[in-house]
């Protein structure tokens, strides 16, 4: 029973990942979205839209990087995308994150999911590329209906969200493709700031 | 681009998961769980918890399962295990939810997924068999280590707690007798009621 117990407590100790607030909000505009809200949209996205991706994609291992990768925030906390200094200070104390949490499973489930987070975390094969597409597809979508929520509150002007979102394209030139459009209306109903603010976190 | 356009309308309806509120709460007992992070922490469960199914299961179907099983609630609301009689009436609105909601998918998709919610409300194959006893495995837990919360607050002592989950040993034998352990434990704290009070929603 010790294995199921272990695997049990670490199921448990991710209830936690439901207490990280993100910075995009919900579509309603009503609060923001937490973190397993956000696993589990874009666990379903993964379902829905693998054809699109550049190359054909294993689904489950997608589908895996999705509704684990941001499970280290538990302990390391949520890092905006367009905060570049505060990701690189987040990079060690994500790894330990990762080692403490997947390493309270048994040893093979903690060795598949630090492998995944890794693969997903180096941006090389095409699992990854299209998991990480996905991940900033679901918040450009959340601030192009929100009233470009996070682009106003932080002063990020449409260069500086494209440089953060091109990646996408890495993943799925489609669904890129599919964003810019909707930027160009974002454009035209002014939700991208002129220039850039001071950030804040 | 169509086919794309009617996903990302799907996959913008369903964003609406997020605000149904289901009846156990968090593990720190915070506040209610909504249907989104309930579907992330089935789906986790899925991915570490299938080598204790019964018979062997294909896991990217049990995920896809667990991640949809609710979203007819958009439109049909949820409902208590314990509420038999509302069990009962909800069961022609959530066929006319999967309508519309899958329905709004191409068509390709839409069966697929009608048919994955299909098999998971028959209760018949492996995968549904297995889904489902992870879908009572949560709120168990959840119950279990927040003082007993939804059999305290409707009255619902240890016999029928243990009838209506019972089948989670259907779909894993093993995960019914921890569960039982822990329904040992919370029987110690005085966690179950004595007797059925009125039942309220």
């Amino acid at each position: 029973m010790d294995r199921l117990k272990r695997q049990m407590q670490f199921l448990m100790e991710i209830d936690k990942l439901k207490k990280i607030v993100r910075h995009t909000r919900l579509l309603d505009d009503s609060r923001y979205e937490n973190d397993a809200e956000h696993g589990w949209h874009l666990a379903m996205m993964a379902l829905i839209l693998s054809e699109h991706a550049n190359e054909s994609v294993n689904v489950l291992k997608v589908v895996k990087m999705v509704l684990i990768h941001d499970i280290v925030e538990i302990d390391a906390g949520d890092t905006m995308v367009y905060d570049t200094a505060g990701r690189e200070a987040v990079v060690a104390k994500e790894a330990a994150a990762a080692k403490r949490l997947f390493g309270m499973l048994p040893d093979d489930q903690r060795d598949e999911l630090v492998a995944l987070f890794e693969e997903f975390e180096a941006k090389e094969t095409v699992e990854a590329k299209f998991a990480r597409a996905l991940d900033r597809l679901e918040p450009c979508i959340q601030n192009c209906f929100t009233n470009g929520h996070s682009w106003q509150k932080y002063g990020i002007p449409r260069d500086r969200v494209e440089a953060a979102n091109a990646h996408i394209g890495d993943g799925s030139e489609r669904l890129w493709q599919y964003i810019q459009g909707l930027f160009d209306e974002c454009d035209k109903k002014g939700y991208f700031p002129n220039r850039t603010t001071e950030e804040t976190d």
